[in-house]
């Protein structure tokens, strides 16, 4: 029976009540290695013929009979009221087969959604109406021929000025995210500064990244009767088929979302966008399935970002290194209409064991594409100030860098007091040190006469990653020894099918190949969380261990009546029948006895320790060139250490660890979104301005099996490994360049110009 | 925990042991009607819009990008052998995409599927070849450019001659099906004979009916990878799942089946047919999706039909109607390929306690269409014939026909011993009497001088009807109050879809409206047996109410631990939750405070009771006027009382009544497949020259509803309706036109010719 759990939460001096409900599991723990023959193994992904042939099918790819194609006009303006669209000759043109403009889509949806579609325009780029037509260039030629007037109002594109009181007004209630700053704290700084011997204090500057999703956000809309079925390049079905529900006035159920593949995620995609609504009302006006892919353009201006931030840091130590204080500010860009604030001071709070600390942070709307989640959000510009900060602080101390966090590392959570279900990150620091060699760093002590100076820096990281119910799964196995796993998750690209593929074909023993996992589709698999958060396998592969040995058990007991031994006494291994050393013949050829049943397993996630926290951690050692004459950085080589619990597939484990520290790179050392202030106009939106680490930018990776299964968190033992390899890149690779030229860096990217700069300052 | 169990078979002298595999039900049943708020109400159909607007998406609607179309070239004679195809002009024709011929098709295939690809052609119009094109116009052309060369080899076509030991030879070791004639009996007919007073024997011959569903037989295929999806117009889509797995050699898991809507069935759409293998692997062959649908030709021609027979009924009674012997001889035309043999007896040796009684069945394989399952496929021909015996015993003996039946009706199983789970035969004899006048009929005695004269009939009906395991449902609720039912059964037409959204309705205390049912799809429901014999709502419903159970008792549980009341004393009604009269408000919004979950309920069919039969039966009356100047009968009036027992929806019964009885007026009085001897062509494969019953044949019909819950045969105490009302139409009929003009009919269809040819005679 399911368990409801009640939390009382004071917020703003009322109380609620909320709710959560978790299903009872009894699923014992994977302890024993020896066990397991396919979890833990290097599997290829299962569905990797598919993904390299061209023959998956991406949101993009989808075509349905008389499916419409469409085109969208875009605000030409920062800031605007839209005083008029005449879209007659638009509607005109042969080919064209309905026009949908913002306005008239604000008066069918339901819910917040609909801020997003009145008449006021708050970033060029944002779209004001779509055509849907036979064929893509005539959708185009039909927006040429819209006629839009427009009223400009002052516009603003940076944090900074966007925090002054006379700056221009993105909301009419301002420009500061909830009217306030949000605030952290505990213990008393101003006590934990005058226990300090030394302070330092910096201000740390990120850059607007963009997801860049090879597949831009997009949207097939298809009705029957007044069912919709929306296929949806996102990381959530689920939230696609609810949030959908609730802007469009529908029940749940009537609503069934699909995405089978996804050209990148990376947070942008939680859920449905401006995208999912033109889809679905355009083809309930033209009654026929529509298309709805943002062109690259589009896409790179409204398609999300990570917020640029402006982090001061101020922290105050004992001699001996003890750290005192941390006071933590921050500016944080949410664009256009950003929903929540990125916690940038997560890393800094849940990281280090240090009693006063208070952190600020000020969300500021501005006038460009709103901020979206973007892989470990608020902790990859959060880790990049404190990690800074810290080896600055180090210097201050005359301190080993490693050494001052050795010591400051907590023994339970920080923030709430509990224990941590495991955190050794001592085992990162010492194999990661190990590898990099950190016994021998010169520390800033190569020669000043080389063109070409190496460095080497670390950081620190945490992340959660423990995910959590609600989830579901069920397994399907048919007579002739074959099996189904359905789940209502997704793969976002990081190989959540092949591990849960596995995860399934270990508890059911069965081989792989006698596995079809099916995914990706509300109307096939029932509920599963976002892929996001490192929330995915911690979620999903409980729930999938539980529906397989659900079946595993009906399984053996129909064999055990078969065979007429014990059922005790039975196991499956292989697809074969073992009681003991014996073997009892193949699985298939028992149950083919059956005819055409199904044994049915039902699995769902059951609910996390109480009073215990989850976290990943890791570290990772970065070594770095500088070129004093350009200016370049390059990275030559990272070793990445991170605790992500068992590691199920290690193939795909080291294809997220390489995947987060490229992206890190990227927004390291070349990417940013460069915004025309006076225009209010984004320079660079599309791939050949904006800068993404190419293969010339990738050095060398290193990713060390730290594989300690975290029992008390999940009964898998594992965690999640999405977002941890990102967040402590920049930070390394920052410390490492201090480490090389003696200069610290604290303004991402760190582009040769200002490597240059600071060099003729020094 | 799934139960086993094992029945010990023999067969031909050596024992088997059969498997089969229940899950433990513990459903109570649905005793009190005042309980049911749902179900029993007359219920629209809830795809009722999609299905009279043309939105509903039957196979022949199927449209996917790239799919190709397909004509293909069929035998010009009854019986030869293959002796080449040249397809090379036809392939070379542009827009086609690719050409399959049998015998290549016979190399790609495995098991018994392929006696039909074999270079033996054993009736005009059988499949040589397909071709596959980018329009359907284009591959008729490529047809017509194969080139195909045949060694003719002598043909049989009716089943007196394939009989004789000297007919022409369909397969290589003979004509009779299984080698041998299928024998029933029990007692001993001499025995029986011996103790009769008076003895009858009449032989009753019966034509070959067509299915003509209104959609033909046909596919839609498309491979992903190795993956395959079909689409079928079927009425099983885990049959057709199966059997494709099986003939392509894909493991279960590799196929996917999906049927929406279906034009049609009637039993010959159980499983995928020779459409669904030239449409898997010309879609293999091009690698696009194959549409194949059988044309109107070649479905009349293969589609499958009820098997003409020649019946022998020899009757022995005593003077006072009490039946000593039954003996019964038949001959089964099963066509080319004929799959197994129509129970020509059931409806003799199970409706009459006579001691002795003896069947046997001799199947013929003749050079036409195969015989398939036609709506109660034996006992709608066995029933004409054991029906219009007994009215002619009756006459013999000079008693009430009515009298005779009611005399003889069994207490018990007379197949097996058995009791009934429910025989409320009385019933529909009373009702259906009553409402007709019975007593007030004139017994053949109308003045012979009126050219127009009217007569009374009527004729018992028993059939199965009980349905049973394996059968799986899944109901989701949401937490904005929907809900989803997903079930692997399919709606043939029937209604399914909506009596099984009733049922969940009412097992979970929500509006119809708040549910939606998701079926006919192997993707996304779980297995759930054929939609024929009467089986499908007694075999889906417990499941359903069973899911649907599960998930109220969960919804309960939680509703409980909110509101901090007792769980046994909340009920959900119509979407609310009561406590006694207190309403503690709607559902939606308790649960809504749960976020994004899901409250999931699985369910199953149980087990049937142990040691019982269950049945259903029934009886019909029927008033005709026999117009001697033309020899025209006209169904005047139908009264149908048939005990399926509780009626679920009172308007899809009422349909089910309808359309069996049209169908069987069809049978009796107009339909006859005509082959013409010499060429062993069928003379009438259209729609035009075979006579389905129009509105003008169509008469008063009245649908007695008797409704008496069976609560011993499963906890919904619903029993089939499908095949009950095409049963006993035509022996009423028969029996009605002798009361009219004194004149005995004992052939199929009763045309005018047959009745003025026998008017003259008398």
């Amino acid at each position: 029976m399911p368990k409801l759990i009640k939390t009382k939460v004071e917020m703003e001096g009322r109380t609620f009540e909320e709710y959560a409900l978790v299903d009872a599991d009894e699923l014992p723990p994977w302890t024993d290695e020896e066990e397991l023959g396919i979890v833990g193994f290097p599997t290829p992904r299962v569905d990797g013929a598919e993904r390299v042939s061209g023959t998956a099918q991406y949101t993009h790819d989808v075509r349905l009979p008389g499916m419409a194609y469409t085109a969208a006009l875009t605000s030409p303006h920062p800031h605007a009221r839209l005083v008029s669209v005449d879209v007659s000759e638009a509607r005109a043109l042969p080919g064209v087969l309905g026009v949908l403009t913002r306005t008239e889509a604000h008066e069918q949806l339901q819910g917040g959604v609909r801020r997003m579609f009145t008449d006021q325009l708050r970033y060029a780029g944002e779209i004001v109406a779509a055509v849907a037509a036979t064929d893509p260039d005539i959708a185009r030629d039909a927006v040429a021929l819209i006629k839009s007037e427009y009223e400009q109002l002052p516009h603003v594109v940076d944090i900074e000025v966007a925090a002054q009181p006379d700056a221009p007004k993105v909301h009419t209630n301002g420009n500061i995210f909830g009217g306030k700053p949000q605030i952290v704290e505990r213990g008393d700084i101003d006590t934990g500064f005058a226990e300090a011997d030394v302070t330092i204090e910096h201000t740390y500057r990120t850059a607007t990244q963009l997801h860049s999703c090879l597949e831009p956000h997009g949207s097939v809309a298809h009705w029957e009767g007044d069912s919709l079925t929306i296929y949806e390049s996102t990381q959530h079905v689920f939230g696609v088929r609810n949030a959908m529900a609730r802007w469009l006035g529908l029940s749940q159920n009537k609503v069934r979302a699909i995405c089978q593949y996804i050209g990148g995620g990376f947070g942008s995609k939680a859920g449905p966008g401006v995208n999912s609504v033109f889809a679905a009302l355009l083809a309930k006006q033209i009654g026929r399935p529509v298309q709805f892919m943002l062109d690259r353009t589009t896409e790179q201006i409204g398609g999300g970002n990570r917020s640029a931030m402006v982090m001061m840091v101020r922290l105050g130590a004992k001699n001996d290194g003890t750290l005192t204080a941390m006071d933590l500010h921050c500016l944080a860009d949410v664009g256009a209409y950003g929903p929540w604030l990125p916690f940038f001071a997560g890393p800094a709070l849940m990281s280090y064991r240090c009693p006063h600390a208070r952190s600020e942070t000020l969300g500021l709307y501005t006038n460009t594409g709103s901020f979206m989640a973007f892989r470990a959000p608020g902790f990859v510009e959060g880790t990049f100030a404190i990690e800074s900060a810290l080896d600055e602080l180090a210097t201050a101390l005359k301190l080993d860098p490693l050494a001052l966090r050795r010591q400051n590392i907590p023994d339970h959570d920080q923030t709430n007091g509990s224990a941590f279900s495991n955190y050794p990150i001592e085992a990162c620091f010492q194999q990661g040190a190990e590898r990099i060699e950190w016994h021998a760093r010169t520390n800033g002590q190569t020669s000043s006469h080389d063109r070409m100076r190496r460095g080497i820096g670390m950081s620190n990281q945490i992340w959660w990653g423990g995910g959590g119910p609600p989830a579901y799964a069920t397994v399907e196995v048919n007579t002739d020894g074959s099996a189904t796993l359905r789940t209502g998750t997704q793969d976002i690209g990081t190989g959540t099918k092949t591990v849960l593929t596995q995860v399934c074909a270990e508890e059911l023993g069965l081989p792989l190949a006698a596995i079809t996992t099916v995914l990706g589709d509300s109307g096939s698999g029932q509920y599963a969380p976002i892929s996001g958060g490192s929330m995915t396998v911690p979620s999903m592969a409980p729930a999938v261990r539980s529906a397989a040995r659900d079946a595993r058990i009906r399984l053996l007991d129909i064999v055990s009546q078969m065979l007429e031994r014990p059922v005790e006494a039975l196991e499956i291994r292989d697809g074969q029948i073992y009681e003991g050393a014996e073997n009892h013949g193949r699985l298939k050829d028992l149950i083919g006895k059956l005819g055409d049943v199904m044994i049915i397993g039902n699995g769902s996630r059951g609910p996390n320790p109480d009073g215990v926290t989850i976290i990943t951690s890791g570290a990772q050692f970065v070594e770095v060139a500088v070129d004093t004459l350009t200016g370049h950085i390059q990275v030559l080589r990272v070793i990445a250490a991170h605790d992500c619990g068992r590691i199920i597939n290690p193939l795909t484990y080291r294809s997220q660890i390489e995947g987060g520290i490229i992206q890190a790179i990227g927004y390291a050392l070349t990417e940013q979104r460069v915004m025309d202030a006076n225009s209010g106009i984004q320079l660079n939106a599309n791939l050949g301005d904006y800068k993404l680490p190419t293969l010339a930018d990738i050095p060398e990776i290193e990713v060390l099996r730290i594989d300690i299964p975290d029992l008390v968190a999940n009964p898998t033992g594992a965690k999640g490994a999405g977002e941890p390899p990102i967040i402590p890149t920049p930070a390394a690779i920052a410390n490492a360049v201090y480490d090389a030229i003696g200069i610290r860096i604290r303004e991402l990217p760190m582009t040769p110009d200002k490597v240059l700069a600071a060099l003729q300052r020094q």
